[in-house]
């Protein structure tokens, strides 16, 4: 047997606490043999580690179901309830925030409208609110909020400061962080919203599971997300995915012929006016149908430059124009089979409107699985 | 202390083999003590380890400095000349090979021109005459190369089949690997020649290190490597990097106002016309500068489109043309700078036409690499 000294057992130590914790967040509750069988560990270094795991708060014993027979085996699971998340959708016209447990299992949504040109205290106040609805409708107090997301438009930095935000003027140059920090007593974390929706699509959407992915994140404005080996692809100053910026790509202005379209009737409020001409064209107008054919057009030259590059498993069309899908995707499909080596997988959205606050928690998740399993994070937080 | 039964312990072993090996390629030879210091086991463990190791014969014993006084320490070495590697560039115009020992340092090239309209007999024994050329040249046996890896242009699928290539029609659905084993008694590797060609950048050229790479492979063909969180990204049909098909990124004919500028001397043979009017403009020839800018905004719009969708940390500009990067570097960064969110560091490859060869050879070490650490791989191989 080879000698093992301290370094290399507590390394090991370690490493069956997170697998623990691994095995019993993607579970129901387990006994100490499902729980053994599962990370492949002993029965004796298991009971080990839900001991310190329990002691620290993160794993309860459940209690027997009544009436079972004999001595029951005594079951564990993941207290997914000991701390909860808060995602914030901080679009253009609406503020959406979530609040979720650890395990990011979504118990409460709220949305307050903004205007695009609200001065900046407006809209910090809007998300204010949106927060304390949600945390409201679920009987959850911030004090309990382990971590609040935030998804916005705009080119973030590492440190959460906005560099670049052609849409919301008022969010250029602005340290989101640190305003969301004297908000909100926790950790805050900010990232590029559409790069949240593309993950929120690989944890909990249609693209569950696939490695490689091209997110569209289209409505009237247009962005990109990436997944690139599993992971969110953020590039190396945090400006992956600017595809619209691209004269020739074509993004910029496609919504354009949507929300210009002859069949949009008069005084169409701007926020319906792609939706009218998508509905129209669903009908049937052949006025519509020509705006929509070329709206495709141009969305095709874009996302035909990423599958060149990329050769991603899987497209999907999320967004505000997701919901009118049946309109576009086919439409989508024919172009790229045309001008791509190979025709990914093409696909719709079933998150909606809730993509980026679905991946504002899903991100939140993750950020708490790095603290815990990052090897060199030191001990392990104790819980309430 | 913790229960450690066989299952985490064999676990732990290998990994501790894995760490052992990968310290001593990476370094001259080591004392125990130095090899327990780098890889944080303790010295009984290492020592176990090397026994292991120089039992299957990857790793020897250094006969000890001569006049050491005293009785020296014990040095253990990986033997990188335990084997040997191939590596192949399939160009249009050229085959290239080079053999390397199993650290990948390059023992003996050899180049074999061919035609590009070539029958494709004559370009597999063209491939044969270049390989047997070099091992000949470093006095090595066929029985002692473990890997052929050859690089070629088009898209390659995983089981080195050539799906498509626009360049060599010869090439097109042909069973490149099955052909390769037919005529090499070893393990055969097939990849597309600029993906191999931006990990030899990554590996030994200028993006050393560097996690995020747009690797440009300009020449009279054009194409594109990409490096992605540190790893060559391939994707999901093998098919990443092909920019070039999409006629809006302006790539695919670029190279045709540097072929047919006015002031390539009539009767210079196709091959060199590029680069008389790259040394034209280096010279200042006017309409010679104006057939390089018109080049450059072409190579321009590709590039920015995958800067603007990656954000790489760097952009290398490689392959025939970067032997004029003089020329060409600065009227790249200039039109980046302009056309992307964030410019990255724009640099020439000191590689040059060695670049495909090289990083068939990297390819290679990689891929034994792999077999080495992969956890689940079985046993290590023993070596002569």
């Amino acid at each position: 047997m080879a000698d093992l000294r301290g370094g290399d057992l507590s390394r090991l130590r370690q490493l069956n606490t997170l697998t623990a914790i691994r095995a019993l967040r993607g579970a129901g509750p387990l006994t100490l043999s499902a729980l053994a069988e599962r990370t492949g560990l002993s029965r004796p270094s298991m009971k080990e580690v839900t001991d310190e795991l329990m002691a620290l708060g993160w794993v309860e014993e459940v209690p027997p179901s009544p009436g079972t027979m004999g001595r029951p085996a005594r079951r564990y699971r993941f207290r997914a309830d000991s701390g909860y998340l808060v995602g914030v959708d901080i679009g253009g016209h609406n503020i959406r925030a979530a609040v979720s447990d650890l395990d990011g299992r979504i118990l409460a949504e709220t949305r307050r409208p903004v205007a695009p040109d609200a001065p900046l205290d407006e809209r910090l106040s809007a998300i204010e609110q949106a927060v304390s609805g949600c945390l409201t409708l679920s009987h959850t107090a911030i004090s309990d909020v382990w971590t609040i997301s935030a998804g916005t438009i705009g080119v973030i930095d590492v440190e959460g400061h906005v560099v670049y935000s052609a849409a919301v003027p008022a969010w250029r140059d602005l340290d989101l962080a640190g305003k969301l920090r004297e908000m909100f007593p926790c950790q805050v974390l900010i990232e590029n919203d559409s790069r949240l929706a593309a993950m929120a699509e690989t944890r909990r959407g249609v693209a569950k599971g696939a490695k490689d992915v091209v997110f569209l994140h289209v409505g009237r404005r247009m962005g990109a997300g990436l997944i690139i080996g599993g992971k969110v692809h953020r590039g190396f100053g945090a400006a992956a995915g600017e595809i619209s910026m691209l004269e020739e790509a074509r993004w910029f202005d496609a919504p354009e012929h949507l929300q210009r379209c002859a069949s949009v009737p008069p005084g169409t409020p701007p926020e319906d006016a792609a939706g009218h001409t998508l509905a129209a064209a669903r009908d049937g107008d052949p006025v519509a149908i020509e705006a929509v054919e070329r709206y495709v057009d141009d969305l095709a030259v874009g996302t035909a430059a990423m599958v060149l590059i990329l050769d991603p498993q899987m497209v999907v069309l999320g967004g505000g124009f997701s919901r009118s899908a049946d309109v576009l995707l086919d439409r989508l499909r024919d172009r790229l089979e045309r001008r791509c080596m190979r025709l990914p997988e093409v696909r719709a959205s079933a998150l909606g409107d809730e993509c980026v606050v679905a991946g504002a928690i899903d991100y939140a998740v993750e950020h708490l699985d790095e603290q815990l399993f990052t090897p060199d994070a030191g001990p392990l937080p104790v819980t309430r």
